[in-house]
């Protein structure tokens, strides 16, 4: 049997009121809480921004993380969990840009993260302060890596007990970059959307905070500051486009979310932005659906790299889609090839190891370029989502090798003479 | 035949005035040069500080990176190449300072810092600024692993061509985190203190920079930085006592000559800070002079995991044991095995994943509080140098396991039931 949880929120000081269906718009007490009982629709955090009082000043002289907009999110008290969280760089690319034939790129490096190196540290400390003020002290998540990582260090952190789930055949990097952190691993013999159903029978069992289940409606507003953080990087202005990679769908849909409240708020000007989505070919069930003009997904088992973004059945596909059409953008798909490219390129143009995700970014990104669908001159935004040092099997045998020698100068001087005719030849090739 | 490098500096806007010896006090031109003609000396930096216009106002309305506090560093102009590099959190311990008996913890967290998540960013950012004023179009290094992370990664940004050189047999991910940005690699069959030597015989021959030789003198006061943070973050103030690891010696040298300065320049005020030295056992040159109370180093060859601080032959360590001393601060090293224990501690109680060099700083603010040697009371700060996704080997094996699992609720609790198990032997442990 279903057993709700109706541990009750202590909202002081907040903006936020209720939880809404997305769909039929019901509304519930703002609990742990994630599916509509009336439609079965997504429910979402709803705000009353009247309660809003914030100014571009009052922001820049907050903590320099994602609580600068605490305003914006579904906490209610000052007593968050505040790791450091946000604010990572908008980095202006000259030399990627360059290589595209871009005026206007610049990346936003969720690479660097803190603490664990992902945009993934965004939703779960809004999740876990969320989760504290609801009186939770265990708390959980269905991952492909990334968000198990960052549950079970910001949860070693609050000194919450943890129990997070994965597939089994994760990278070697982020299962380690959990079990580090001693919370209780789950490694599940199937994909991720097995992983995600048993978490949502463990939810209904255990009196446990699912980040992305139960919890769900507070956890996915933390992405909305990756849009916040863009604009007020922008110097208080929305970019003209952006190419985010698409997962559940959910990261894409807020930052949408995000952009319109700050041209709600009077933060910044509203215009068109452009959303343009990246998907690896290997798991493309929202590219198909694009493609095909179809208002459904048609879920798919995926095989590919790019791990972190193998969400077979994606929750908020159908929002992404909507959100690229009625902004002009595109959703785009690329091999597992050219994600290793993918992050090559982004390394060895801008000093930036992003994992298979921001490999399948950066690749669709060029492909969209090269077919005109991102014009030189618009100032796009690519959003990098976590760190290359997680997948590291993704790319060796794919990268050149050292040169190995004795500690000695002639044996260093016939390696170089060996890597500068090999530089040779690469140019010939290209001239070729 | 030794080939001097005279490329000219324009120093404009500038405190920085001439290189000088360590040791005998020549002076001598601001050039690509690390030793004196005269005695061998180490040179170093000479500044003018009376040039200086800075006040903590001043510092706080720049740049959210080192370059806050450039006119404390060797760049002359401010077209210095900032990644965002430096800035990093400085976290109040709470469960760490428990466990520990601790009242006033903080943990300086380079673990995170940018772009390659060591605390070499900051002295590789300065070097590289002063290498491209200095009209070097080559940069090179001898490296540990995370040096030649940085050096490719942030030579990658700046268009730089790069070659660097380490040991052959450093951790999987130190090589490829500098591969994947396509600069030539060294990988040399001997130890450090070997690619050192066959380094200075090669900076000598080619023209090129190498960051910790011949740009040294710039390049190691990008550490000052660890030292003024601190001081900023701590609300301009100074701790009691600091816990550093010692590979060169270096580092350590600059947070104390960092900490004087901002004293000098009227920033903070003077109080005595005691500096507290880690090494690991299998290399600890510095320990032993330290104890046997000697004024010079018996080179040793290293044997340990934590290879980012096997330096076997360190030129600085005579300078870390005389600030030890005048400050009445200790030198200590650990185990292999207290390494790994320093490693889970932190990442069990703050969420933070270190290295192995962080994994020795944990493990020896332990022994220092065990033995007595910290005071309860005493503001100490543990400075966390890197990132513990580079050296994923060093604790494979000794971190618990996953429960693998069928997607089935049935086996889930049957493996929830087998993980409470274990948590109650282990408590059974503790109490016996």
């Amino acid at each position: 049997m279903t057993q709700v949880i109706t541990k009750q929120a202590q909202t002081t000081n907040a903006t936020f009121t209720a939880l809404k269906c997305k769909e039929c718009g019901a509304e519930y007490e703002l609990e742990a809480k994630h599916v509509c009982e009336l439609c079965f629709g997504p429910l979402e955090v709803k705000y009353d921004f009247s309660r809003l009082s914030v100014t571009r000043e009052s922001i820049q002289a907050g903590p320099n993380s994602i609580w600068r907009y605490r305003q914006f999110l579904p906490v209610a008290t000052d007593n968050y969990i505040d790791v450091g969280t946000g604010m990572t760089p908008l980095v202006k690319s000259q030399r990627l840009a360059r290589r595209l034939g871009l005026k206007n790129l610049y990346i936003k490096n969720d690479a660097v993260n803190m603490p664990t190196l992902s945009f993934k540290d965004r939703v779960v400390s809004v999740a876990l302060s969320r989760a504290r003020e609801l009186g939770f002290t265990t708390v959980s998540c269905a991952s492909t890596g990334n968000l198990a990582n960052s549950t079970a260090a910001i949860a070693a952190y609050a000194g919450l007990d943890c129990c997070v789930f994965i597939p089994a055949d994760l990278e070697a990097g982020k299962i380690l970059g959990s079990l580090v952190y001693s919370p209780t691993l789950m490694a599940v013999e199937g994909n991720y959307d097995q992983v995600n159903r048993l978490c949502s029978e463990v939810a209904n069992t255990h009196g446990w905070g699912f980040v992305n289940i139960n919890l769900r409606p507070y956890y996915s507003e933390g992405s909305k500051t990756l849009g916040y953080e863009v604009a007020e990087q922008l110097g208080w202005e929305l970019p003209d486009h952006i190419v985010a990679p698409l997962a559940s769908g959910s990261l894409f849909t807020k930052i949408y979310k995000g952009f319109n409240e700050f041209v709600a708020a009077g933060l910044v000007e509203g215009k068109p932005v452009r959303f343009s989505g990246a998907q690896a070919e290997g798991c493309s069930p929202i590219v198909e659906a694009f493609k095909e003009k179809r208002d459904f997904i048609k879920p798919v088992k995926p095989n590919t790299i790019a791990k972190s973004l193998a969400i077979g059945n994606p929750a908020d596909g159908i929002y992404a889609i909507d959100i690229a059409n009625k902004t002009n953008g595109n959703i785009e798909s690329v091999t597992d090839a050219e994600i290793i490219e993918g992050i090559k390129l982004l390394a060895e143009t801008e000093g930036i190891f992003t994992e298979t995700a921001g490999g399948t970014t950066v690749a669709v990104l060029k492909k969209l370029v090269e077919a005109g669908k991102i014009d030189p001159d618009e100032k796009t935004v690519v959003y990098i989502t976590g760190n290359g040092l997680k997948t590291q099997e993704a790319i060796q045998g794919y990268i050149s090798e050292p040169f190995t020698i004795e500690a000695k100068l002639d044996s260093f001087e016939q390696a170089l003479e060996r890597s500068r005719t090999l530089d040779r030849l690469e140019w010939q090739q290209v001239i070729v």
